[in-house]
């Protein structure tokens, strides 16, 4: 089985930094700026910058600017991806719970 | 805002490889032992095992030995963590996209 690197990678590496969560739940509420963004972090500004970068790269959320400020905004469905695998696994685990239901009722039935 | 480090981070970046994601949908149709996890996994053996050691230290999955076999299992409860803050944002986002089209609604009334 070969292992290459996919979108889906870079966006669980995102979420695994709680600044990085914090502005993408920022960002739901609305667009903001560089500025706006790094307020709540007492945190220097280069490394809150690296924050949006991985974010940026990641997909997760897209930039753009203007004169001299740059705005974030959310890109949802990027967040998707993440959350279909993980609602997959739910659904096989659960699928799993049933048949292993559906086993000890047998067993169950048989014992009569 | 002070960022500690949170049970989430590691699993999410637990989620951040393709090999453990694997695993874990490995895991998912029951228990295994280190050796039949690595066989579809063209990896030395201490490569592979370190990725069991992310996932093991992140609470996805655990271990028990017997004898000279560990054997490995799903701790879906901890999947659950991630699922959750993802779904908690979609619904951020979903309400987010309802009040704008309220708003856009107001402006459409407005103009008649």
């Amino acid at each position: 089985m070969l292992s290459t690197a996919e979108p889906i990678d870079s966006v669980f590496r995102a979420l695994a930094d709680p600044t990085r969560r914090h502005v993408l739940e920022r960002l739901n509420r609305g667009p903001g700026s560089v500025s706006e963004l790094a307020q709540p972090f007492d945190m220097a500004l280069p490394s809150f910058v690296e924050h949006l970068k991985v974010l940026e790269e990641s997909g997760l959320v897209r930039s753009r600017k203007n004169g001299r400020v740059r705005t974030y905004q959310l890109v949802p469905k990027r967040l998707k991806l993440a959350e279909d695998w993980l609602i997959r696994q739910r659904r096989l685990w659960v699928r799993r719970l049933d048949q292993l239901d559906a086993y000890l009722l047998t067993l169950k039935e048989k014992e009569r």
